[in-house]
């Protein structure tokens, strides 16, 4: 049996898989990433793990890939990550040093997703889409001609943060209006505190603190009624629609994937963003392009994905 | 000698070239669009002055490149053309068909540009990059990874339609707010007249009525110290520059070149244009992205840049 590591490093947990090429996890651990205070001892809690993955596995290890927050594939470091024991680090060259592996591959987590529904996923056959994770904030991974798009600094598909609502409401980044303040389960949640002061609070939910919120509370409020958190999912496929109709006028992709909590709600999103995105296309675009909920699924996503790294090479 | 002929098929003008690797057009030749009344009497048109071309020349022609408005590399023909004496037609089938001759390539005029500064300009040692053609539209090639980027319908690349302002001024595609009305020759013209509005009249080209504005008069009055007019390109600027920082957050170019008339105003656009770019930039692309200008000759960009798909192949 031949087989890839996937691996997941989140803020709070770290995740591995042993995956074949059919995109079965034969085997799963995880250990806190915050057992570790600073990346030598991180790597070397790491690479325990990897090491004990293959000592007790019968086959080939063919390689490791890992998916991360703010990782740059060119250099094989993570850059500037927050809330991680380690600010920078040079991790595919740490990793391939203590074990003494060459096929090692790092990419930041939206693009190993990206890649994980071209090779287990939704995206088999197609070479040209685009992968948008909803989840606290909004990631992307784009694939052109088959391949993900890195750019000159590796760090390409960063569509979180273009531009959706000029002078719109504040980043963490410290620009303002982007598409992740509106389209994501904290863009919704914003949007819900916006049209509560908008319409004087008129909702079923109205009684629910800002940090008790979630968007799943937004969703079953629409589902019994409520015509405001319905309005709410209107207004996020609204604009999360009309920069898609930005992005395929960008890459012309044959699909936009879905992924992440605000996907699970199905129609209720669907429907807004593929109307809005057609409304804003050029007319050469129209009706050329789908949005689809991903195939990956939702608990392993991200090692499935990190694993793809190592099958694509092949 | 080897050589490829460069087409640039305009609304107004065709025009021919042969050229050589070096960029240098030995020869050229150009004949009204408007002399033919269909695509048939048009097709016919262009291939006597191909064969003329070829007959009057020593050495071997590898190819015929053409860049037209509206043009999809990947199915060889023109759609939908504005302005043209036919709305539809199959292009390189045809010219195949009447010339006996395999190597004739079709794309747009502003991927023609893109390929023209790659093969003979200013890209020659850059992979990812954008022109962006500022004319009376705005048009625009993407290369990633040394390649044109065409996506699945053959017509990415329309950065020109991106939304700049949600509900902006009225574009001709039916949109609101598309780049191309704030960022070309007509989007400084409407400026204009939007801050005469604004201001009272208090220029010193207040007096030419809208008809007559062109963008040179607007720079040659901020040249002479009109503080509207420097203000038109500031506010181009501002608007061209925060599109820019969406793109590179899209597909991080090493750099952005500018090419038409509007680029020939240098610093009253390139500094606003910049500015505002690495105002809106996440902190991971900032000062990583150069704005320059296209080392294109500006008579002979079009024909240059469509016999570069010819070398491109090779």
């Amino acid at each position: 049996m031949q087989y890839a590591i996937g691996i997941d490093i989140g803020g709070t947990n770290t995740k591995l898989g042993l995956v074949t090429q059919d995109g079965v996890i034969h085997k799963s651990t995880s250990f806190s990433t915050r057992a570790a205070h600073d990346f030598d001892s991180y790597a070397k809690l790491l690479c325990k793990e990897i090491n004990s993955i293959i000592a007790t596995s019968s086959g080939t290890c063919l390689g490791i890939g890992i998916g991360a927050p703010n990782a740059n594939y060119h250099t094989g470091s993570i850059e500037f990550a927050p809330n991680m024991p380690f600010v920078s680090a040079p991790m595919v060259s740490e990793l391939q040093k203590i074990l003494h592996l060459e096929k090692i591959y790092l990419t930041n987590d939206a693009n190993a997703a990206a890649l994980g529904e071209k090779i287990y996923g939704g995206a088999k056959d197609i070479s040209d889409f685009i992968m948008i994770t909803l989840g606290t904030g909004l990631g992307s991974g784009i694939v052109c001609d088959n391949k993900l798009l890195y750019g000159s600094t590796g760090f390409a598909g960063e569509l979180g943060h273009t531009v959706a609502v000029p002078e719109g409401r504040l980043c963490n980044c410290g620009k303002r209006g982007c598409l992740e303040n509106y389209a994501s389960a904290t863009g919704i949640k914003r949007t819900f505190y916006e049209k509560l002061a908008e319409y004087n609070g008129k909702s079923s939910i109205a009684h629910i603190p800002f940090d008790k919120m979630t968007s799943k509370i937004i969703e079953d409020a629409a589902r019994d009624g409520d015509i405001l958190c319905k309005e709410c999912f209107d207004y996020t496929g609204f604009i999360l629609g009309r920069s898609f109709a930005d992005f395929v006028e960008f890459s012309s992709p044959k699909a936009i994937f879905l992924f992440g909590g605000l996907a699970k709600s199905r129609e209720l999103i669907f429907e807004p963003t593929k109307a809005s995105m057609e409304r804003h296309l050029l007319k050469v675009f129209r009706n050329k392009v789908e949005i689809l909920p991903s195939l990956l699924p939702s608990s392993d996503a991200a090692v499935l994905g990190a694993s793809a790294l190592v099958w694509e090479t092949l």
